[in-house]
């Protein structure tokens, strides 16, 4: 249980550990670690991901994989793999972690089918769940836990994506009849890419500004009924297909609207804000604001599980990779007999380990953000301060191991060439599938942006009254201990680090306490800097403050990426001390130096412009990172099967070790050949003996010659 | 004719031009430029690649995307789109530059078709064609060109991807019978990712070690018939399906065999290397090593084709993106009535504006590549140098441009979100059918390190006999005017900048000759101290030697990456100064400005520790780049127009106007509501309303209060 965010300092640092070139991974006991507190979970879920019922075909076409998505669900619900965050009394366990650990490993299986399920009951039911009340847990969600009721969760508009606040699709309450009736105003409030949209969805939680007396009272959910039972559309409702789709093919994503679709008043999801039959609003949030943000707040769920899943398929694309790289060869520099081996070239090394690095962060740092959710979720550290905390972490780290996920399988793909590239390996369909990761369930971009809103608020929290330029221009001292907020979240104001002591530079860069110091110095510094910059914008018109944080836009989203780096750094930290086999924990060091140290390199100019490191410390960096590699080098296959994918879930030709056996098929094909003697001579051998001999028959022509003249000196 | 490369210097820098922030761009100039020596043939290919006969249809399975395919190259012989550069008295023009020229063009139809098309006239013709005799020309080429035999071009073996050298079928002359005798010794010698392997192909180039004398001669092309009428396998040669790929999937890529496959002795294509009757074997050229490569050396029009299309790739992409960018509105920072245009926020500036430099820069320097390669295979500048130039410069520019394309396509799609997402605007499929372009025709890792190879060969020749310590540690001054060599390939060693000078801090970064000096002076130095630190290795044995340049293969790889960067900025400034019109050369300036501040940037560590920038200066840097996107933004929708491509082209539904349309529509409804005044009151603005009553309410009662009591200062 990591709830308890220690400071790296206070435990012994790891490099003081003698190094030891001969260490071994206890590739069990580190497996353990990564499995987490959920480990029987997921140990369940991947059992489950391991068979074919549930897995993806390659190349069918989208209307197919529709199909077979769909009554993978009805698997799902037989197997019980589905229901472990609904309510005990109706027939779930109430265990919201769990069933986030559970749900992110389907994405081995087929991220199609992840995500589908992710809209039936990790959307559609979880707002029924989350924004309804007793009435409608009880008249729906058996139906959507046993999928009589597939459904939608209709909230983004062709117009309004990110910006939620803005749609424009209203349900305007008729007192006459008691009820409300829902209504597309123009084209761009289409709901859009709504998964389940274009056929499956019977119903449809659909996200609406409530109109009663005249007044909007901002988004609320509305349970509204889409389709007959013969899949027509209901009167007033329509829509159209998505069509094919970058990946996920086996969702039908599509697009609704509605005209003067009338529904009962009562399938307003209520729990956070009622109509009365005279029209009368109420709700136990009085300001709009935080109403709204409460209401969205169960969404945070999805962004957790991709962040979860994003690190699976990270880890699966590795397991393939470089399992293919320790047995493939190619070239032949160092001898004519045998070919180096892919994972023995520096370049690939380069290519490959600091991202296996960096998805051991994004792991260690997936399992305490998951802790987090299910304090929130169970209701066990439940404060509004706990809602913001998750919040904001769940924006930090998404958007990382999204894109982490994107270029790691890219990488993969490109650093095993043509196999690389071929469905049988998976890299392109699992990349396909994950594209969308990036932009869906809250924009990466926007994600970085509410976190570096969050930190300019704390930061400005922690110096109310203060002047920002004195904050700015000169160093504050910090009381140790206070760096690390127990939330998980940096008090990035706390500190600001002493910059003209020139001390940094003169550490070596393995050191722990340095690596933490540098990247905790770099957000603190430039939230600062920021904070100054943007203080003018409080007496300026909307629009003069508006363009003045537009002017700032890319170093706020740069400041959340340095701010979520440091924080999956101190969970990769986190997670090395917890290594207990001395072996195991000398290696994961290296592997968490080799990710702090790449994540410094990634931002040298920054370190360097402002006098964080010196010239001269900073051209070490490049060797010393080299020099990692080739210590982790060995260890890369334990590294890899400590995350216990097996062939079931790897399904990769290339890592099923038919290469192996290629390689050995060749070798002593080569030998049997060089030993029976009839191998062709190559021409380049040839011309080599025969420059030789051409030499020595002109160096007996020569003594010949020399004997036959007489001597000139006698 | 951008043959004769000049010095940007010796022309009036255009940064003197006044800057006029109202600069037009004359699309009309700019878009011929563009279009370049070829634009008839590209004006023609264009038209072709617009009708729905050729172009890709999404969603269809690889069986029948591949029977469409095979189908539409029947439709580009009737076109006669595809017979260029085939011998005129063969039906074609001899025109080689005119040939890639077109070819690139189809890449906007399907590039399935593109590389179709190639692997059948571009490589299985063009093998026949440079590698056979007259015989060979005459007994198949007019089949090839009319695809009566549909072929292979069967290099590639499992297990020899980018070393074609080592590849291990072989053909044995056997005088018995004046037959040569393919074999396949072992499974990780079988052909692999053959295009048209799998299905179509009747015959193919085979690739294979010659062996006659009991002596091998290396790699030589043997015509080898592989299926009878029927679609099967001739006796002897066997197969296997690739199966379903990450993209390209309208090309059936397949695997191939050979067990004791007998073709008489004059299949073998006998250019550069020929068998008697009694099995000698004679050769034009001596050196095995120099064969090898001259009969590669047709595998360079593979190169220069893909860094064409995948230049075509990335102007497509960011048409479609940069127009619906300037349409689409999201968020309402700066006002209460209207949304931002997704172009005017930073981020998305960021984001879009660099890949559009980059993309023209890839542009010009694919002109130059490709009129380079013209000229050797025209005959007009083909002596041994101009071929190994041409090699190098293809080997430099195709990394560039194709991982250019991947990242510019995915970050399109990011940017323009859910959208992005959705096929009908093709994102996704054209990422996916180019990602192959990285690693097929030369591995682009692979390719990078032969240009570093040549760089620090040209260093080595230029210092031979001198200390290769003594001249990294010392400035050596050049005579002006060296520093470009004419065939477009820097010799690197002419220069070492006089790094102490601190000269260049002082110059502001926008200055043209500021540019060039960081960015020729990275390479230069950096190709110096690799030379110093490699020259050991030629006292070492192979294996010590091979661990040295391992131990800096990363770097290798890194000078090659700004060796390349170095050579886009140049073409891009000939490019600039080409430009008549002031407003266009204006803007224009500012591209190439953004592009050259972003290679600094992306580097600016390097620059930095090595003393060639002050922190104060790159601290600017940032700043500078901002300033130069705001600039640049009015005139991204002109930039992209001038690419030429039209809707037909685009096909991508968020780019054919329905967002201006659906933004228009909405604005319009809500104008139309305010003006009604039946609009529904925020509950926002109420809650304030009330406020401020109740604050008026509460001022009055104190008012009043004060009024009823007696004033205690009367």
């Amino acid at each position: 249980m990591t709830q308890t965010i220690t400071r790296p300092q206070q435990i012994p640092a790891t490099a003081d550990i003698p190094e030891d070139d001969h260490a071994t991974v206890d590739t069990a006991e580190l497996g353990e670690l990564l499995l987490g507190r959920w480990a029987h979970i997921r140990r369940t879920a991947r059992e489950l991901a391991g068979r074919p019922e549930v897995q993806k075909i390659e190349g069918l076409t989208h209307t197919d994989h529709r199909l077979r998505c769909f009554d993978q669900l009805h698997y799902l619900v037989e197997q019980q793999a589905v229901h472990r965050a609904f309510p005990a009394a109706l027939g779930g366990n109430d265990d919201h972690g769990g069933n986030i650990a559970g749900f992110e490993e389907l994405v081995v299986a087929d991220p199609s089918l992840q995500i589908k399920a992710g809209v039936q009951w990790g959307l559609f039911g979880s707002a029924v769940m989350h924004l309804g009340t007793r009435q409608h847990h009880e008249a729906w969600l058996p139906g959507i836990m046993d999928l009589r009721i597939p459904g939608c969760f209709a909230m983004t508009e062709t117009g309004h994506g990110s910006d939620v606040a803005s749609i424009a699709t209203t349900a305007t309450f008729d007192p006459s009849t008691d009820e409300f009736v829902i209504d597309t105003p123009f084209r761009a409030a289409w709901k859009d890419y709504i998964g389940n949209g274009a056929i499956d969805g019977r119903a449809a939680v659909v996200f609406a500004q409530l109109v009663t007396n005249g007044v909007s009272h901002g988004v609320h959910g509305f349970y509204v009924e889409l389709r007959n039972e013969d899949g027509s559309f209901r009167p007033g409702v329509g829509g159209e297909d998505d069509g094919i789709k970058g990946g996920l093919n086996g969702i039908d994503n599509g697009r609704l609207h509605f005209t003067g679709v009338r529904i009962p008043r009562t399938n307003l999801l209520n729990r956070y804000g009622d109509v009365a039959e005279d029209g009368t609003y109420t709700s136990p949030i009085a300001s709009p604001g935080r109403r709204f943000f409460t209401m969205l707040g169960t969404l945070v769920q999805g962004r957790v599980s991709l962040d979860g899943a994003a690190v699976a398929a990270s880890k699966l694309a590795l397991t393939a990779a470089i399992t293919y790289s320790t047995q493939r060869r190619q070239f032949n520099a160092s001898s004519n007999l045998t070919e180096e081996v892919l994972m023995d070239y520096q370049r690939h090394q380069r290519r490959l380990l600091p991202r296996l690095a960096a998805t051991y962060a994004a792991s260690f740092a997936h399992e305490e953000l998951l802790e987090k959710f299910d304090g929130v979720f169970s209701g066990e550290h439940d404060t509004d301060g706990d809602r913001q905390d998750l919040e904001t972490l769940a924006a930090a780290f998404k958007p990382q191991s999204t894109w982490l996920a994107l270029d790691t399988l890219q990488e993969c793909r490109e650093a095993t060439g043509g196999q690389g590239f071929l469905a049988e390996n998976r890299f392109t369909s699992l990349r396909a599938d994950l594209d969308v990761y990036v932009t869906f369930e809250g924009d990466n971009n926007v994600l970085l942006q509410l976190v570096a809103k969050r930190l300019l608020t704390d930061y400005a929290k922690e110096f109310k009254g203060v002047d920002f330029g004195v904050l700015a221009r000169y160093a504050v001292s910090q009381a140790a201990g206070r760096t690390l907020h127990r939330s998980g979240l940096r008090r990035v104001a706390q500190t600001l680090a002493d910059t003209g002591s020139g001390k940094k530079s003169a550490i070596a860069l393995r050191d722990e306490q340095t690596q933490h110091d540098l990247l905790t110095d770099r957000v603190q510094s430039r939230v600062a800097d920021l904070a100054a910059t943007l203080r003018g914008a409080k007496g300026m018109s909307q629009e003069q403050s508006a363009a003045l944080f537009n002017e700032h836009q890319n170093e706020l989203i740069e400041v959340a990426h340095a701010h979520a780096e440091l924080l999956q750094w101190e969970a990769f930290t986190r997670g090395v001390h917890r290594i207990t086999d001395p072996g195991t924990r000398q290696v994961l060091t290296r592997l968490r130096d080799l990710f702090g140290l790449c994540l410094i390199e990634k931002d040298l100019a920054w370190f360097l412009m402002n006098g964080r490191l010196s010239a001269q410390r900073a051209r070490t960096l490049d060797a010393y990172i080299n020099r990692l590699l080739v210590k982790i080098r060995p260890h890369a296959l334990d590294l890899v099967q400590a995350f216990g994918y097996g062939q079931e879930h790897l399904r990769s030709a290339i890592a099923s070790g038919a290469e192996q056996e290629r390689q050995q098929e060749a070798a002593e094909y080569t030998r049997r050949r060089r030993a029976s003697g009839d191998a062709p001579i190559d021409e380049k051998t040839l011309l080599a003996r025969d420059a030789r001999e051409k030499k020595a028959k002109q160096a007996r022509k020569a003594r010949k010659a020399r004997k036959a003249s007489p001597s000139p000196v006698g």
